[in-house]
């Protein structure tokens, strides 16, 4: 428990109504999507840059951990307190800093919901690109600590490649600002990027300056089904890279490359009706691709013949189009059902984010079948295909200690699977405290001591969501 | 001079042909597009990954500077040896480790030929976006420590877009491997994009694994002249921004935006003529856009003519089209001659390469032309008007004393002036020697710190181009 003359000195710093160690509010401060509890000993809400500052310079006086917050919707245990922490959430940091459209960029505070930003874009036949499942309420902090993705990212890329600089407060208490407002730049130290992706480790985002682009006029999707996955990843393949090695490769790139398997179908047929069912699927459907194209209204329907063209080969079953609003949302159905219906199978579901080359999206396909069968796990698999990023989804009930050591030891071997592929622990979601135990089977040991001293050149007494995305030095 | 012993140290190392201290080789790269000149003490060839290791590690234990070097194609000093160092020439590291159409990606050794490896990707039907000026004789590791760009970067991005994972020796002498093979990623740090652009100071890159894209079916151009600079940066704003905050953006990205001021017409006029001259252009011509387009066969018109209508407005003299590659290179003949004509003006052209936010051309177009005017220097203006990145050539006479303070007082204004707009000192040809006196005007003293202190975590006895990129600690 934090002592009171401390607790007094935050109230003093930041005013009485932004620092809360009531039990109520922090226990609803304790977790995040992950299945864990941790009560922190007070919850800070900073309004400005130079309250972080504040906090950051006195959690040093105290050596207090700081645990960033932005919705709490990660599913890693990004944002989980732990011991001793005080969590700073930011979600009254949501100011508009500038939006401007004629430089296609716009600054914000971290606490914005990511979905805002996009629309504010929209407003002006712009977007801010990355679409993370839980735009509607995530915060662009988050997004920032994490390199989001969403479907869209195969076409677009992820957070990272849409932020242009950053204003922020390192774990040591300097204030710094990184990168520019200009598309281009070779002058200092890329620590933008580095930032991006650190999870709250390094440093604590203050503001963001984020690319825009041109919004699309329109966007046409395809519900594809498929006999077997097999079929379906070689379709991704074909989509996605030109593994025939033809002298010219397939170039639409999709604004959405969506995989599900199996197993994810059968929920959404089981469970999914009062989500809206998967009705209408071919019989023998095994596997489902769900593909977007966007960009000039005049363009698209090329997009998607080239597509359905690429799409065609063993085991298509078919190929549903939808071109207008309702018929998209239609043929998404099914997609969007999912993570209810998986949410029966059992009630606890061990979520991984791997990521392999996309080539390989086949191997791993296999892999996870194989592992599942085994170890006696379901495993309900989908996500974004094109960059060959699957969420691995082990269903467990947490009170089934058997259950759940079969678990363990099928994640463990996907993990070494993934890591044979060529892939990487995480796509989007990345590391928490749920997966670091796995950093030191994908680095070097050079490398990961590296970025151990990266860390804390940052952050020197370690107070930056300790326990969190590297395994301590 | 290097003692005989050391330098025996490393024959044995390396074998005796890959190490070279005559005075012949001394002088050969004693330089790179610099106007200056300092001998290295060796010049050194590593074949590997092992061999650099091996050097990195030997330089540490004698204390010995090392200046990494591609072709020496570098304007700002990157390369250019500083007194008592060994450069370390990358050329003969240049395998092309693996070749991998499928997942769209090739490993390459930092010695080979920025071209080669688009002409390699060309073969499948995939390219290498990145298009820097030197491309058919530079090589990708000094690309990569500038985060090199060029005209086509404008639509896909710099270098550091490009590059999904590398293996380097740290100045301590660790070997790392960072990043990965796969488009999405986060799992690690991001230490991959914190090298690139890190100009040899922080550790030598040994290969690197660049992501390649589909190669336009078709690529067409446009010649665009006007009456004067502001009617082309205003174009320049509506093609790239939306100035207006219309409900519907422009959305057609070009492949290349290019700009050339009044000054650099002439120069092509006056002096351009064996290179081919800027004959045809109508009468009042002031400024000049290059405008391209790429894509599918079937696209490419459709974007051509949004192009054109977002060119359309106040001081549009003329649009030439070309869409054979006859008429393509005819119109890029003015372009291509400038910089053999701008050495005719003056036999020195102090380069600058700043950029700024591209709603802001217009007014460093302007600020350019007022500083031109008042401290008499002829001033070339030309560049990647898409990103607001513009070189901005002072043309002098070294052995004028007169002439070159006024220059230094002008480039100064100058750099003041982009500061002021909320630019930057560097786009993409980095900072080197010759810019670093200018670093501290736009890192604020915290940032500038923080970055010192990864330069000393990365290479602690600062042997890794020293002199180079960001002022000493």
């Amino acid at each position: 428990m934090l002592q009171p003359e401390i607790l007094a000195e935050f109230q003093t710093l930041l005013s009485v109504d932004r620092v809360y160690a009531d039990a109520e509010t922090l226990a609803l401060y304790a977790s995040d999507e992950t299945p864990r509890y941790c009560l922190p000993d007070a919850v800070l809400f900073p309004a400005s840059h130079d309250d972080v500052l504040a906090i950051v310079r006195l959690a040093n006086r105290h050596r207090l951990a700081l645990v960033a917050r932005g919705a709490g919707s990660g599913n890693v245990g990004g944002a989980l307190p732990v011991t001793g922490s005080l969590v700073v959430s930011f979600e009254c940091m949501k100011r508009i800093v500038e939006f401007d459209p004629a430089n296609r960029l716009i600054v914000v505070e971290p606490g914005v919901v990511t979905d805002d930003i996009d629309a504010i874009a929209n407003s002006v036949g712009l977007m801010y690109a990355p679409d993370p499942g839980s735009g509607a309420y995530c915060r662009i902090g988050g997004n920032l600590a994490m390199n989001a993705a969403g479907p869209r990212c195969v076409k677009y890329g992820a957070t990272r490649d849409h932020v242009l600089g950053l204003r922020a407060v390192t774990g040591a208490g300097q204030e710094i600002r990184v990168g520019g407002r200009t598309t281009k730049y070779a002058t200092a130290y890329d620590l933008t990027r580095l930032l991006v992706g650190s999870e709250g480790t390094l440093a604590l985002i203050t503001e963001v300056t984020l690319k825009l682009i041109p919004a699309p006029e329109r966007v046409a999707t395809l519900r594809v089904c498929f006999s077997s996955n097999a079929a379906a990843c070689a379709a991704v393949s074909r989509i996605m890279g030109n593994p025939e090695k033809n002298p010219a490769a397939q170039s639409v790139v999709p604004s959405a490359l969506e995989f599900m398997d199996r197993r994810a179908i059968e929920a959404i047929s089981e469970y999914g009706g009062e989500y809206g069912a998967a009705e209408g699927l071919p019989a023998g459907t095994q596997a489902i691709l769900m593909v977007e194209a966007d960009g000039a209204a005049a363009d698209v329907p090329r997009q998607i013949a080239a597509l359905e063209a690429a799409l065609a080969g063993d085991g298509l079953l078919e190929i549903q189009s939808g071109f207008t609003a309702a018929e998209i949302a239609n043929l998404w159905v099914a997609r969007k059902s999912l993570s209810h219906a998986v949410k029966k199978i059992a009630p606890l579901k061990i979520n991984e984010d791997v990521v392999v080359p996309v080539a390989r999206l086949a191997n791993l396909v296999n892999a996870i079948d194989a592992l599942g069968k085994h170890h006696r796990v379901p495993i309900v698999s989908f996500g974004h295909a094109g960059n060959g990023n699957l969420h691995v989804n082990l269903m467990v009930h947490a009170d089934d200690a058997e259950e759940m050591a079969c678990a363990r030891a099928c994640r463990d071997a996907l993990i070494e699977a993934v890591l044979g592929l060529g892939g990487s622990l995480s796509g989007e979601h990345g590391i928490g405290s749920e997966k670091r135990a796995y950093i030191e089977r994908e680095l070097d040991a050079s490398t990961l001591a590296l970025m151990q001293a990266v860390k804390a050149l940052f952050d020197p007494q370690g107070l930056l969501n300790p326990g969190k995305k590297l395994p301590d030095a």
